[in-house]
């Protein structure tokens, strides 16, 4: 049966979920607050900012109006940046009291709230109570918009504490090169998916200090027992970090020289300035944040995160990177066991 | 305290792990049964056709005499290719009697025995009862040879069911470039160190046909998925497959093109023939062997292990990859919580 389903964010990620939806038989309807990208996605069918040489089917509306993108929706979808992730849970509920309708609400974005520390599910249902919506999902994995506009295989994490609605939303966008798996542990998905960017950008620093595969490897396992065990410490199960939100995620972002957190530390092990990379990077690098977060919620749980705090260290307090390197290789001798026990 | 080390086996990695012992402060014996190696190792303190451009110290003593090797040792170090580990160990056990020694006995080898598909440590121990050694230890992790030996970062696994042994061989090789992490789950270290090179194959195939970084991440994990189901099924403990050995193996086998096993699922990929790839290869290919051992344990088992069955229809039946892949993402949806209970 034909779903309806309102994506909030004509981003990259947003307007290709948008497009798989229309595809997969949908009827969908974006929102963007760009007058200028609507008329370029309902007239010329491309989005060319943020998707190079991709037509978009001609089925896919785009409106300014949040009433309209969501009237007699299914589902709304959540694809925009984390800091407005609150602001826009608030119209919406607005939108949602005046049409009377509980759509599941589902969520694509990575990272915490500022300054809450908060995942960006809880952001949302604390903005939009239950009588409101008939479910909350995480959508979260290893994912590249340009990949699944290719049609190349990804496989994606939908996540709810209520297994029905993940069942709705993995049979909406499942299709030959795109393959959701399931999970009840919302905790973990969204925890794998906010602290992976931290690792990634200690993956850019040892390729910027020219270390080579071993390395790299052994960050990305020893980040992720770092991930797992303030995820379990948040209330997560530990068998997602082994999974497409955790590890998977945590992959590509470590591997890809696309990640702008990859690319800030980068240009961090080879000398520069954090200062001057932001300033020219021009966007938010995710993993500085992130980063701030495990420190601050690893000290309040009261727990042993080393490379957490290596980079917290280097990213806030200017500290010598070979030397926090020095340091994580001469602490004693550990076990693997002391995972999630270590305190 | 100096230690006394044979090491049995000078390839690469047996030099190279002889080379760091040296260094720790041990006393260290490396044997092989070449005479001209043994030579150009004692005299140029080279070993070149392993090891370009790398100097052993000159406290190295390489021998063609197993006794010799061994004679004192408080540990022997296993680093020989997987078909010779039981014939070594039937040596090395009337060399033990003979010396009326019980040394720690550790492995440096990946794979399972051809045929039996008996783990390397199960083998030795077979070969070499409780009562001619102190203990066995499993050595495994990301690591390439010529990164240790360039100094570069290396984190490996030290396993044994004997915490005090892993210790001990924790503390022989730890170093400001090699850190050693412990661990009691034996079983898991081995799986994960076998079975990794079936992965690794497909990641190959992946790149060949030109598959994004999206696919190979979404294969590692499900992938690894389908080893933890697998070793937890032979008695392993899942957490391991987070570990060193699991998922920092898999890291670095899938994304380095120096793996012969990723080479080989690259040309798989482009398009050539098995036979070809390995008349060229002129070495074995492991993960064609783990393949066919995953799949047949797999269906004694009675477990669900779909990658693992399709890069066997791909080996050993001829099938068609791009049919194979299709098969693979058509797949009813599943559940991430499948990984250790589907059967």
């Amino acid at each position: 049966m034909t779903k309806k389903i309102a994506v909030l964010g004509a981003g990259s990620w947003g307007s290709i979920l948008a497009s798989v939806l229309v595809e997969n038989g949908n009827q969908v309807m974006l929102w963007t607050n760009s007058e200028e990208q609507a008329k370029e996605l309902n007239e010329k069918h491309t989005n060319e900012h943020y998707i190079h040489d991709y037509t978009y089917p001609k089925e896919l509306i785009t409106t300014l109006d949040l009433k309209e993108a969501v009237t007699g929706a299914d589902f709304v979808l959540f694809a925009i940046p984390t800091k407005v992730i609150r602001p826009v849970a608030q119209q919406l509920l607005e939108v949602l009291k005046e049409l009377s309708i509980k759509p599941i609400l589902i969520h694509a974005s990575k990272g915490l709230e500022l300054g809450t520390h908060k995942r960006l599910s809880q952001v949302i249902t604390e903005e939009i109570p239950e009588e409101y919506r008939s479910g909350m999902v995480v959508f979260s994995g290893p994912s590249h918009a340009e990949e699944v506009a290719n049609k190349d295989i990804t496989l994606i994490t939908a996540a709810s504490e209520n297994l029905d609605n993940a069942h709705a939303v993995q049979k909406i966008f499942m299709n030959k090169y795109l393959r959701i798996y399931t999970n009840t542990d919302v905790i973990g998905v969204e925890v794998g998916g906010a602290f992976k960017n931290i690792i990634a950008i200690g993956a850019g620093i040892l390729h910027g200090l020219k270390y080579g595969d071993d390395a790299k490897a052994a960050l990305m396992t020893r980040g992720l027992a770092e991930i797992s065990r303030l995820g379990v410490a948040l209330g997560a199960d530990p068998s997602t970090f082994m999974g497409l939100s955790g590890v998977g995620d945590l992959i590509v972002t470590c591997t890809s020289v696309h990640s702008r957190n990859w690319r800030c530390g980068n240009q961090l092990g080879e000398g520069k300035k954090l200062d001057d990379i932001i300033q020219n990077m021009g966007m938010v690098i995710e993993g500085i944040n992130t980063c701030k977060a495990a420190y601050e919620l690893g000290n309040q749980l009261n727990l042993t995160l080393p490379i957490c705090h290596a980079m917290y260290d280097v990213l806030y307090n200017d500290a010598n990177i070979p030397e926090e390197i020095e340091k994580l290789m001469t602490r004693p001798g550990k076990s693997e066991m002391e995972k999630y026990d270590e305190r």
